[in-house]
């Protein structure tokens, strides 16, 4: 084994970057064997040098992280800040200067992936970002290396674990939206401003990721249809038991039909209960992958904290020092294919909507005609009545968001429709 | 991209083989793209050379498979022939000849892995064996690389598709263990001979060769505790429903609590029906991988099959194509750790016992004498009696299998005791 050890830098030092500290001095032996050289802590970059941190030599606490990554005595850099700037420039400075990067930074790759790789590939270093994706789940790197041979049709998952948490409330107790949110708010697995899970710009960003990798194609952040689950209600809940599903945030990358386009989307959706993402509880994560010749698979686990996600880091950092020592790299973006990335317009799937309706002879025909009219195709419609008021549920079978879209609109024009009271796609069948 | 195609031959062309053939033809724009050069096939080593082989040209299939590995010129040697010889010996004449091999032998990995490994080192060349594992399912990647960084505590899983789906029949219909055979037989689920299926060989290679990576230890067939399933029994499932459990052949590896010792072991357990492994149906596979920092994972999918088997060939097939173009290896064996694996007896878990005895008063008391006498905490006892008849079910806490088995045989000296009727282990909680 060689004996002069790679040097890594930290820049950040929160919940998952001390986690990676402490791992890298207690498993100091394990990891040293398993790379073939020791690996030191070169540095760590935080905000707030006075805060103790246990286990930490002060001398390697600094708060110019530009001059840490520019030292060019550092072979990886591990960038645990999140955010886009000033990582995004941290970055490509290590880079430029030599050093492999480990990031776990969603929001920055969903945004600027392609060229923080085309630096890596300039400089012949690596750039790797397991825990950007749902935490410790293996996941990048199954897709980008196990199914290297394979052609993957579909990912399909739930990769943010704060909305999971809160939908899994709504669902187990019939709690609304803000006392669940509350719950998890109070419990530590909703921020204090919540609005990047629950606005679905997480998941957004991660289901670019997994897109850009599964169809070796490049998807960016605004590539992705997001919609949030601020809206799902206790009542959307009652009608997805109704059917015998619950509802889930969900992010779906998929395949047209004729091979040539993908999409990619993030938005709540109800699934059968007999799906095995219908029973992921709490604020775990999973992911279905379908491909030509694996079928189907199932990646599940913890979907982030610091443990799990200094998991993820450390495998890359493993990985991105043993490339370090034989003096190679590992797999870069890959964006061949180079597919279009197609608006929500065409993505084809079913519907759960909702309608307030007078309660009069001739609502039903006069709703259905409109499906019609669209190329709508009703598979069941539920009629409720009381005191002059209705409601209509109508579940359809596939359709194009488009042509769904369509339907609503004209929905809303008809003087005997009140109210679109709520759309829902159904997914997972 | 390097126009000069790197040359695979391909040693077998059953289901597996022909698949993998088929992919490579069907797909070799897509592998050229990713691996950054073309592979073409160079030969395709067979038994049978008459048989008309769609798709593969018939210069390239010869009944000489040693004169293909010898060649100098094959860059990779796909080897899907299974069983110990001829496979062992073109294997390691492949590598010595300078080629990296991509095998889904689980029999010989389990057998000769450390042998098989040292000579790819010596060498300079990969050895890769994804497919040997749960077949389409990415586990052996993740393990090495994805959790590099972490450490492994337990792997415990569904790893045979065949026992798997002849449990589920009894399960789901009632059947007894010929029935389920016969049908899982006639669906092509179970071949003519199912041993090494059903009596947990199979899965003990899988055992050995997940147990090695996990714990970074040598680990060999020979060192898995076995025990089929040919003698679970309808009862067995009434039994396990009363507890609220489900039975599954279950492949377990586990770390000793004192960190210094590791245990594997194959065979068929009560599980709760609450474990996700207990909702995997038909002749599916899924693994649950515990770790300190990651927590629990799942991975789940098609364990066999030739197009899931060729997908995790096709993507190590990648990874060494790509190995071979930068002059680098991919992670070798590590067995740095050199842990003891430990025998059977020192294994800690519960267990499901079911006695006839004598319906006499007294008998209860003689019974859980014996059981305090071992050391073994019975948790539950349930009594049953007609006809001067009587069994006696009991469920421990946990204990080691040693004190169960020295239960046991104290048991059935007992003159009350008829009969044992069965052990089971109780897994999962």
């Amino acid at each position: 084994m060689r004996t002069r050890p790679l040097k890594v830098a930290l820049l950040g030092c929160g919940v998952v970057g001390s986690e990676v500290a402490r791992i890298m001095t207690a498993h100091a032996d394990d990891l040293a064997a398993r790379i073939g050289a020791p690996i030191e802590l070169a540095g760590v970059a935080v905000r707030r040098p006075g805060k103790v941190r246990e286990g930490i030599d002060p001398d390697l606490v600094t708060t110019d992280a530009t001059a840490l990554v520019k030292r060019g005595d550092v072979d990886v850099v591990v960038e645990v800040i999140g955010g886009i700037e000033p990582a995004r420039t941290l970055i490509t400075t290590a880079l430029e200067h030599g050093a492999s990067v480990v990031s776990a930074n969603k929001a920055l790759l969903a945004q600027d992936g392609a060229e923080l790789h085309a630096a890596a590939e300039e400089h012949g270093r690596d750039l790797y970002y397991e825990a950007a994706v749902a935490g410790a789940i293996p996941l990048i790197r199954p897709l980008r290396e196990s199914l290297a041979g394979d052609k993957v049709n579909r990912v399909l998952g739930i990769v943010n674990g704060t909305t999971n948490f809160i939908l899994d409330k709504m669902d187990s107790t019939g709690a609304g939206y803000q006392e669940a949110l509350d719950e998890a708010t109070a419990l530590g697995y909703a921020e204090a401003d919540p609005t990047a899970d629950v606005e679905g710009f997480d998941a957004a960003a991660k289901a670019a990721i997994l897109a850009g990798i599964a169809f070796h194609t490049r998807v960016r952040l605004d590539d992705v249809y997001r919609e949030g689950m601020t809206e799902v209600t206790a009542a959307d809940f009652r009608s997805a038991k109704e059917m015998g599903c619950t509802i889930k945030l969900l992010a779906i990358c998929e395949r047209a039909a004729d091979g040539a386009s993908v999409t990619a989307r993030v938005h709540p959706a109800m699934i059968p209960l007999s799906h095995p993402l219908a029973s992921v509880r709490g604020a775990y994560n999973a992911v279905f992958v379908e491909s030509d010749a694996a079928g189907q698979l199932m990646f599940y686990g913890p979907g982030a904290g610091g443990s799990p996600t200094a998991s993820a880091v450390l495998g890359d950092l493993v990985a991105v020092c043993r490339n370090r020592l034989s003096g190679s790299t590992g797999p870069g973006e890959s964006a061949y294919a180079d597919l279009t990335v197609s608006p929500m317009g065409g993505v084809v799937t079913r519907y759960h909507i909702s309608l307030d309706v007078a309660d009069k002879p001739g609502v039903l025909a006069q709703v259905a005609n409109v499906f019609a009219e669209h190329g709508v195709s009703i598979d069941t419609v539920r009629q409720q009545g009381k005191d002059g008021e209705a409601s209509l549920v109508v579940v359809t079978h596939r359709a194009s968001d488009a042509s769904l879209s369509g339907t609503v609109e004209a929905l809303r024009k008809l003087d005997t429709v009140r109210g679109v009271a709520s759309i829902m796609r159904v997914e997972g069948e």
